[in-house]
């Protein structure tokens, strides 16, 4: 790490590295506390950053510490304006997504110490760190024994994101039947129509759907009336496909859907497949709680988890909601064999004393990947540095807001609450004008979207929720509130820009 | 973010993260600084790590910015004796994986601007600038310009690692074919015996082979006397399935394999495939060169990646052996739709404007999760920091380093090389001793390297290489050069370590 020598890597001294160190983190400081001054959206054009950044790569390294100087100017001229700011407390897209200090340190240590994690052997503390804080989550969230490590049979796992646990869920599921069954089959997956799109592409990936389109092997099973999963009608096609032949093994229930905050009637779902011999088959049921899983840290919201017991795995996003930046999805099953058996492949240059033992856990069977970055250190400093408190402080804060934004669209006689308030999350829109047509309504209030959206002060996203009983579908604007520097005055703002625009 | 507030979640104030992360750069910058002064591999016993840890969640949060001053004790007392130091300079293990200050870096500015570059609107600049940098790199490496998104038809993608790589390759092949022939088929996927387990892996995940010994649907062809792939006999198995009414799809190639840094002979292997139908087809070629692939930025190891103009994909490690740390992983194609074909699906929730114009990329069509990470940063300083010319020697460096241990080993009667040497990687064994069992020398190597490593001073692993033409396999020790630090010192004083045992 000498540096300068002629024909040698310029790697960065340490003194170099402190103070350019020094300089990221008050960067990032002060991108914080200028957040409020971006548009929320980036305004740029495709192409735009592109033609900034230059078309060749640099022949010559930077000139030392003096040579980041251009870093720090493109920041701020090619990076700053193309970026969509996430952390904006006036970012209410999709679901947010939090980096808070305590993660972001747990990043930078994680980046720094650059360890590998694909065995416990590469470095027993990320694994066993690991396991613990998940179970520290297991304990705050009041989930079953039975998906804690210490329960020997079942466990949790950092994923990368909740569409690679649901390809794992169904990947170790698959595996499961077939081993039951002893053989080959038709296989068949369930979610509902509101289920979130990575179920789908997990299931053209692991091969069981052959197309988007496919409807035959992943069935999308109707909706109630507020967008929940219907057992009654999964129980039928579940014995619709038995009775074809076909070989029903994996179903996925959710935890609050992204369109609308629904949640599937777990305990009822369990139930009625328990009636049609998917279970005794050894058919696996997860549950994405990808958003709304965080807020099983309060007491008051652990109703939710209702029926957990009986699921296979279960999984949800703390990057979402839960203080910590992504990636960092907690995955937890009762049946951690079932994983190993699907995925676990030992070539000789993976052996090692320690896996040989069975006595300790390699993660790298738990997962798609090889490698993993110690992902647990962030999700351990946020859990210690706000404790169960703060994170039920922080997750009571942003229902409350939603309440009260909930509450001004219902006393505004223009709009309408598109389906009850789900946590911190309202689907809202504009009523439709009388005798007004659905597509005219539809288009009111995607253009109230747009203005919203284009002038910079907050960035909503839309859904579209199907027609029940026979009405038409709808365009529905909603407001997830979920990034750590929103402030009731933000969500006040954005109200009356919205009373404004419409 | 107003802290201490009653009830309100406890916020880090944004003077607390300046100097926490302050502090948090510094320990890092000294934690590199101490390398030398750990045992290169843990010396933890399963369970220790563990024990360490409260058995529950903390119920309050860190008594503010002096609350982490039992943070840094744990990461002394419970974290540094659990870590197997992948950045020391004596480790030599698997292949070494670089965490530099320019990649760290960039990981910092990732977290702390905290975007989700899924979409191509949900933060252009994360898009743009990953799109440049491969582009940049596959200029640095000589790339065919079908790779590059330049192309129009092709181009770079970060994937997590060459697991996924491999795993979306197989997934766009075997959609390309059905597409290709109209129907579903029994697919079969071919590597070499001495592929990489990820690709077996991938195999399993999407549901080609179903189970690790299936060797209908995943034939491990034989190799040559220098563990490369024979193209003969991939040509005679692709032509025994055609004839059996099996469907071959996919073959992965390698450049330097795990093992022993064979390097598959690709054009050799394209034009075997050409003649038998597999490639009219629509099957998929892809190279996994996750290790070597960062040579061909020296122009005189280039010619490895002779033939690359054939395949369909390919990818490598930056995260091995390009200074960035884990996880990022570059792959090129030249068939971008085909990925796009096989796991693009648009739910209303992410329907943009941006998306539906057909003007930009949305990576999110491009690899297995949905989210990702704004990974594009960490290489672009990596390669503006470090320059084409800075990036070439330091690999030099390497494998000069490699060469030089080569030399004493042919040197010493007691030893001998395994294989040649493979740029960086040296695989070598104690010689049998006149009359010896193949068991008896296997033996005496695994003693060898259990005591090198217990001692503390070094980290290699091993593997096992099949006999050729009838003779036993051999056990043998690997010496992969590819740490930050490693100097020609650590390789002088391993070489010492190992004589002195031996």
């Amino acid at each position: 790490m000498s540096g300068k020598r002629e024909g040698a890597a310029p790697h960065m001294s340490a003194e170099e590295f402190r103070r350019l160190g020094h300089r990221v983190v008050d960067w990032v400081a002060d991108y914080w506390a200028r957040l409020e001054s971006f548009p929320v959206r980036a305004a740029v054009a495709p192409g735009e950053v592109l033609s900034k950044l230059p078309a060749h790569p640099p022949e010559e390294g930077l000139d030392g510490e003096a040579g980041w100087e251009a870093v720090f100017r493109d920041l701020e001229d090619v990076v700053l304006p193309g970026i969509t700011h996430w952390q904006s407390p006036s970012f209410f897209a999709y679901f947010p997504s939090n980096a808070t200090g305590p993660s972001v340190l747990g990043e930078l240590l994680s980046a720094g110490l650059g360890v590998q994690g694909m065995l416990w052997s590469t470095s027993p503390a990320a694994t066993e760190m690991e396991s613990r804080v998940l179970d520290w989550l297991a304990e705050l969230m009041g989930l079953p024994a039975s998906f804690r490590m210490a329960s020997d049979t079942g466990g949790g796992v950092i994923q990368g994101t909740a569409s690679e646990a649901a390809l794992v869920a169904m990947v170790a599921a698959r595996n499961r039947v077939r081993r039951t069954l002893g053989r080959e089959a038709e296989w068949v997956a369930y979610t509902s129509t509101q289920t979130h799109s990575s179920v789908l592409k997990a299931a053209l990936i692991c091969g069981v759907a052959r197309e988007v389109a496919d409807s035959v092997h992943l069935r999308q099973i109707d909706t109630d009336a507020g967008y929940a999963l219907r057992p009654d009608a999964l129980e039928r096609a579940v014995r619709e496909d038995l009775a074809a032949g076909r070989q029903p093994f994996f179903v996925c229930a959710s935890l609050g859907t992204t369109s609308s905050g629904a949640m599937d009637p777990v305990p009822a779902v369990v139930e009625a497949l328990g009636r049609t011999g998917f279970t005794a088959a050894g058919g696996w049921v997860h549950v994405d709680a990808a958003w709304a899983g965080s807020a099983l840290v309060c007491p008051e919201f652990r109703a939710l988890g209702a029926g957990l017991e009986g699921v296979d795995s279960f999984a949800f996003n703390p990057h979402k909601w839960l203080l910590t930046h992504f990636d960092c999805n907690a995955f937890y099953t009762r049946d951690r064999r079932a994983l190993l058996d699907a995925l676990s492949v030992m070539p000789e240059y993976l052996r090692n004393a320690a896996s040989a033992s069975g006595q300790v856990v390699d993660y790298r069977d738990w997962q798609v990947p090889l490698g993993r970055r110690f992902r647990a250190l962030k999700l351990w400093l946020v859990l210690r540095h706000y404790g169960a408190q703060g994170l039920r402080a922080y997750l009571r804060e942003h229902v409350r807001q939603a309440e009260l934004f909930a509450g001004w669209v219902e006393a505004d006689a223009r709009f309408e609450l598109a389906v009850p308030r789900s946590l911190a999350l309202v689907c809202f829109r504009l009523k439709p004008l009388p005798g007004e047509a659905p597509e005219a309504t539809d288009a009111r209030n995607r253009g109230l979207l747009d203005r919203l959206n284009a002038s910079g002060k907050a960035f909503l996203t839309h859904t579209v929720l199907p027609g029940v009983d026979g009405a038409p579908a709808r365009f529905v604007l909603r407001l997830a509130i979920g990034s750590v520097r929103t402030e009731e005055r933000h969500v006040r703002a954005v109200w009356e820009q919205l009373g404004a625009l419409a």
